[in-house]
């Protein structure tokens, strides 16, 4: 972990399996952080107090629980939430605006104030832990897999750092996909440059997976900076460093989200290239990937090129870049279909090797531009719908 | 069938399994039609052609195919669909721009024309056929239930009638949902008239159904009319009854769509209230019948309201109509969720009410508008992925 940088978690029984439900992370001399948040709009009492700092960049700590989503609970599950703000600012000797919070978890039930109080006077009792691993669980549900990243880079002639944690995807415990996401490095920074930074690098990852296309109420994703190192930022080839390995560090969770996505068997990349912009290009990997036609084809190994094209063209503004005459797709590196014509392949040598695979590439080249923008997801198996089918 | 129709269908060898696979509609004296097309920026070779004439709105007759789609088969599947319009309008006497065309089935592989060339022969052999049954099943691909209606209203002292057949929806033989609809009508009208209505009525129908989200290469809904009886269209009233059974046909047909939806066990009867509009509304629908979390819970008759209003909350555009201080949910009639808590209710008497009913209704007021919108999904089941994860 990233010197100057504390964090901790704790079981405190909001969970009833005894598993680890409430951790933080605390950056004392933070001088910069950034957040973005779920676009639902219906968003989690949380959240909502979370946004409502994060414009002024100065959150030092993140204050969270799992095993309630503390979301769809009225006006009682909103104070909860404040209290929950109050009671980490007061420990960590912070202003409220400096906390920010995140739950994760069941929906529509109460989070019960006295066991977050309770747990908070354990866990906040020293304040010089360094447990990645404990603050790291605090935050899972139903993950099946941690999620932790570490990425450095010599930039000015020092050591740049990004450590982060996640939780989800998939429909976690028990409604929906819901996604946390911190991270915290050690630059001097001022907040609006760290958000534009971040805000980038989430819209090219984070935003970039689906397991089932289902927004959660409570997705954060949050960012902290300590300044023990200085980059030059009118350099533009440092700055670009510098947002390379915030985006390697996002690229890498949110990767190992989607590899712990329920019922998964098979990971799904897609690139889509030669878009004639980013928007049109990220609307058709997400039509792609959140297809179920196309999901349940990478299933069983299926080389459904026809899915893959009905798919893109389905997007939303798909005539504006997506021609049949111009396209080639490639599935694992095999070329199916080019200049408005089907390749003539070996399907059943493509499809063995589709089987044999937990990772299949999906390469479309659009031919009408010079962006080109990635996207992951999962395939779509019985095991999903087993777990998903009743959990009121 | 309505008076002055003609109608047939045959096993042409299209489909190897002897099923029929080729038939018409033929309205020798018709005064206008109207025609919707699939969105999607894909589109197969037949929609083209009936893409370039459909305008003018002087379509009298539709010649179609089921077994193969015709789409992205190069120059050679654009020749073949001409060829296909050329000889159904040699066989009935007509221009090429009175002839529709509609192909639906496996995509990617060659329509073999002189297959179509002989069924061609013998179908157009008597132009003095009604045989509505024989032209509806030789629409069907792995269709399981007929579809059709009659709708019928005396306005302006005369019986008006619309009669119509679909096949469809779930991801059909073997890529995706592909829909087609063809429906008849006995009024004089002008075709501009005719289109608006017919596109009102498609978008509050067939455009509000979904089995998995994804938009067939080929979807075609047509309408012909001959001009049989008169309506004073200055009457709005007159106007607004004959509107109403146009739709009351396209709203039959699309629900028996869903009802044949791959996999399904149960209908999600989703009804938005008080939205601020019509494409929000829409939106929000949508957003709810399409999601894979909604669909599972659906399944296993789950009452999961939380999974509901994050659907609503995810659709474009929701934060200007979704506020959780002024949604009321009910689920089967029964109020889960207001004023931004949740209400108290027996979920285990819910659950088994849900498990036991094939039809499910979800209505969600918004409370913030006084536009209505429903529309019609399916569960999502074990059977869908068994549909679907082996075709090519």
């Amino acid at each position: 972990m990233i010197e100057g940088v504390y964090l901790d978690g704790i079981a405190s029984g909001i969970k009833s399996n005894g598993k680890k439900d409430l951790g933080y992370i605390f950056v004392p001399d933070a001088c910069a952080s950034a957040c973005v948040l779920t676009q639902n709009a219906c968003r989690a009492a949380p959240v909502l107090i979370t946004e409502k700092h994060k414009k002024l960049g100065r959150f030092k700590a993140v204050f969270f629980n799992s095993g309630n989503a503390n979301m769809l609970t009225g006006s009682t599950g909103f104070e909860t939430a404040q209290k929950m703000q109050q009671v980490a600012a007061e420990s960590l000797g912070l202003s409220l605006e400096a906390v920010a919070i995140a739950s994760t978890g069941k929906i529509g039930e109460l989070l019960d104030l006295d066991t977050v109080n309770a747990g908070a006077f354990r866990l906040f009792q020293s304040l010089e832990t360094q447990d990645f691993e404990a603050c790291m669980t605090a935050m899972l549900t139903t993950d099946l897999l941690n999620k932790s990243t570490y990425q450095s880079a010599t930039i000015n002639g020092q050591k740049i750092e990004v450590a982060g944690m996640a939780k989800g995807s998939g429909m976690i415990e028990p409604n929906m996909a819901t996604m946390l996401a911190f991270l915290v490095t050690n630059v001097a920074i001022e907040p609006e440059m760290l958000q534009q930074i971040f805000s980038q690098a989430v819209s090219d990852t984070f935003n970039m997976i689906s397991v089932d296309s289902d927004t959660s109420t409570n997705d954060t994703a949050l960012i902290i900076s300590r300044p023990a190192r200085t980059i030059n930022w009118d350099d533009a080839d440092q700055f670009k460093r510098y947002y390379n390995v915030v985006y390697q560090a996002c690229r890498d969770l949110a990767i190992q989200i989607v590899r712990d996505g329920e019922g998964m068997t098979k990971l799904m990349h897609v690139t889509v290239r030669q878009a004639p912009n980013a928007a049109l290009g990220q609307q058709i990997v997400k039509s792609i990937i959140n297809s179920p036609l196309v999901k349940t084809a990478l299933h069983g190994g299926d080389p459904n090129w026809g899915r893959i094209i009905a798919a893109a063209g389905k997007a939303p503004g798909a005539s504006a870049g997506v021609r049949v005459d111009c396209i080639e797709l490639r599935i694992a590196n095999t070329l199916v279909f080019q200049s408005g014509e089907p390749i003539a392949i070996n399907t059943p040598v493509l499809r063995k090797e589709l089987q044999e695979s937990d990772t299949v590439a999906i390469d479309l080249a659009l031919g009408c531009g010079t962006v080109d923008v990635e996207g992951w997801g999962t395939d779509l198996s019985k095991t999903y719908i087993d777990i998903n089918v009743a959990y009121t």
